[in-house]
């Protein structure tokens, strides 16, 4: 059966655009990938009054569970605790082994705490966080605060309410123990199986897969066992089909479909992205870049990966020409001649950082990012690409990109990513 | 008086967490700071039903104004118009010029398209993109879709709607316009006018800004008429304040008081982020960096901005030890002997870029992000940074941060810049 589910989010400074939510999007993938129907996430600030408003209108929703972040701190604006157990009708109660434990960790975090990041007197806040409604249950704190967990008010058509504290990292931690309390466990054992699957094409047109995805309709047999969500970002569309276990054929045709159809811009079937394709094609041999538009981009991007330090070996962002000439040993004369943003020097800039980082295939970028600098010939969004590679011809480039400054820095950054995965592909 | 509004965002790629909505917060800021009340921000999946219940939640919850994000796209699972009209009980009806308009637009477009975002045939989908409801207004397209606007409908208890594209820069750039349309101009006359302010201090903590704020409390008459909101963000405490006029005085005594207990730390008390405050600085001096842990992210950051062409001249993403030595001219004695990550090799490295790079100024990082690489001695997080200036002697300086690898990485930038902002900043 279909068991459904609504996220809360709280904080004035998720609800006011200062700090974007990591929360909301990553319980809802959770609970996805669990098979668990995400109907609604909501977002409120610090007021009582709109936090009972939201929870009332999931219960009104029917789901089946209700998730909420944030709000447990210890000072006077983090409610949430106190507003569910008003809505329920539970009373608070002084948990005084909890108060200790989270006494504890406090008194530990102290004499641990670094010059950037340093916590001042919590004491007042303990007491706060160690109250509990009557009835419900406490999870453990992987931060400071206790997570909650508030059993399902049937008489009153309350689902059941898990509460979760805000910071990300100890939200996370926090949710295998969460699941296994046992108010979510019970909602958790009546869902049917769900699978997930994902398929990541690049510069493959949302309106070529619709018609590709029309042509399935007439002759995939459960087609319609297919729920299909499409989203173009980067330049990547993404194809993700949630299934039950029952249509796991007619997904096959659909994916032996797509790859009739589109197959050389299709590049991931099993989930991986481009940057786990780009570090497993690597296999032991060592990359740099050289970057103009991107900034360093490409570099922190590839150095955002775990492990990364055993292929990563550089990079020489060379914003100015001289740094071109004197870090890459791009000649001058070229620059004059055809223009920092030109193929080749996009091509002397990858030769330079192969030799001078000292690597096996580098990526160069040289573009107008904007707002300023584009010229007729050239506008803004002009960015040339070189891929060299010892004992291979260097590769160039040169694409027009739209959108503002973040959107061309961002959009040359992911399509440097497929031309190295490009690069490194066995051949076929 | 107060006008209230709620953002409904709409999407399956959002609410399954697979893209982080960047609409929901642009449009609670917009509103936020023309004095208009968010209470809430929902967001579904492209189910009308789920859409419909969150129109209606908005409505029963008395908001003068609900502004939708995305489903205006030309394919069947976007169906924010339909949706929204079939509850206010309004017809759709074709309008041919605002689809000869999109005719025009998608021709314009498809004969520019790039290689890297190719558009396909949307002959099908632009017919589906001109039906408005009767008797609302269409707001032209900043991509193919028109906005929407539908009149409240008062007898119902139904507010204005304000219907908006979904890509952001679609959205952004009809703002203005929106804005204008008579449901919406009316609905934005009856607001008062609201101050919002922004303090930002770096390494203060909650606690001790929440005992400032107690003495306040009490000292300031009028306290109560602030309305306060903090928010840390990799050790940057933000104290946002929206006041009436009436308040304005009371608002410049917190500014004073928070100075007065806080003011090493504070770094902006004009909306100043720390890169505006870096690049204003600068004034003309060239900046670069020699990068190990944070793999290029200072120079992505610093070349974020438009025209630090002006000032940016490249860095060295010195990731392997052969690029400090190589690139940077760090001593190999000196890694051998002190190891990669201590100030020593630090110094070495901005000294390195000073003169490789050429610039005024140069930062470096040498630090283990992790989740490999910490020994007892130097645990994950522990970074070391050094600032070296032409006729200064450079300055060193080891943290030790906490979280995971992109923690460590983000607050190693973060750092950076204030690092680089107070080598920059006028003696006093």
């Amino acid at each position: 059966m279909t068991v459904r589910a609504g996220v809360v989010v709280t904080g004035t400074e998720v609800l006011s655009g200062r700090v974007t939510d990591r929360n909301g999007p990553w319980v809802a993938q959770q609970l996805l990938e669990m098979g668990v129907d995400v109907a609604h996430i909501t977002v409120c600030g610090d007021r009582p009054a709109d936090l009972t408003a939201q929870v009332q209108f999931l219960a009104d929703q029917h789901v089946d569970l209700i998730v909420t972040t944030g709000g447990l701190g210890p000072t006077a604006d983090d409610l949430t605790v106190a507003t569910v157990a008003a809505l329920y009708g539970r009373e608070l109660h002084l948990d005084p082994e909890l108060e200790r434990h989270i006494d504890a960790i406090v008194e530990r975090w102290r004499s641990r705490m670094s010059a950037a990041i340093d916590s001042g007197p919590l004491q007042a806040g303990i007491r706060k966080q160690a109250l509990v409604p009557v009835g419900a249950l406490s999870i453990p704190p992987t931060g400071t605060a206790p997570g909650v967990v508030v059993p399902a008010d049937r008489a009153g058509g309350l689902p059941a309410v898990l509460i979760l504290p805000g910071p990300p990292r100890e939200l996370q931690a926090m949710w295998p123990a969460a699941l296994e309390t046992e108010p979510v466990a019970e909602v958790l054992a009546r869902r049917t199986q769900i699978r997930q699957s994902t398929i990541r094409a690049y510069t493959l047109s949302e309106a070529d897969l619709a018609a590709t995805l029309r042509t399935a309709e007439r002759r995939i047999a459960g087609f319609d066992d297919l729920e299909i969500t499409t989203c173009l970002r980067l330049g990547e569309l993404e194809i993700v089909t949630r299934y039950a276990e029952s249509a796991v054929s007619s997904y096959a045709e659909l994916v032996a479909l797509i790859d009739e159809h589109h197959g050389a811009r299709v590049f991931s079937d099993d989930g991986s992205t481009i940057d786990d394709i780009v570090a497993d094609r690597l296999a032991g041999r060592r990359i740099g870049t050289a970057e103009s538009c991107t900034g360093g981009m490409i570099a922190a991007r590839l150095t955002d990966r775990a492990g990364s330090s055993a292929y990563v070996v550089g990079a020489v962002v060379s914003y100015a020409n001289e740094t071109k000439i004197g870090l890459l040993d791009v000649p001058a004369g070229m620059i004059d001649e055809h223009g920092a943003v030109s193929e080749p020097v996009a091509a002397a800039m990858a030769e330079g950082a192969l030799r001078r980082v000292g690597v096996d295939i580098a990526v160069s970028t040289s573009g107008i990012a904007g707002p300023g600098g584009g010229t007729d010939l050239k506008p803004v969004g002009t960015v040339c690409f070189a891929i060299a590679e010892t004992g291979r011809p260097t590769r160039t480039r040169t694409l027009r990109l739209p959108g503002d400054r973040a959107s061309v820095r961002a959009l040359s950054t992911t399509a440097a990513m497929h031309m190295i995965a490009d690069a490194l592909a066995p051949a076929r």
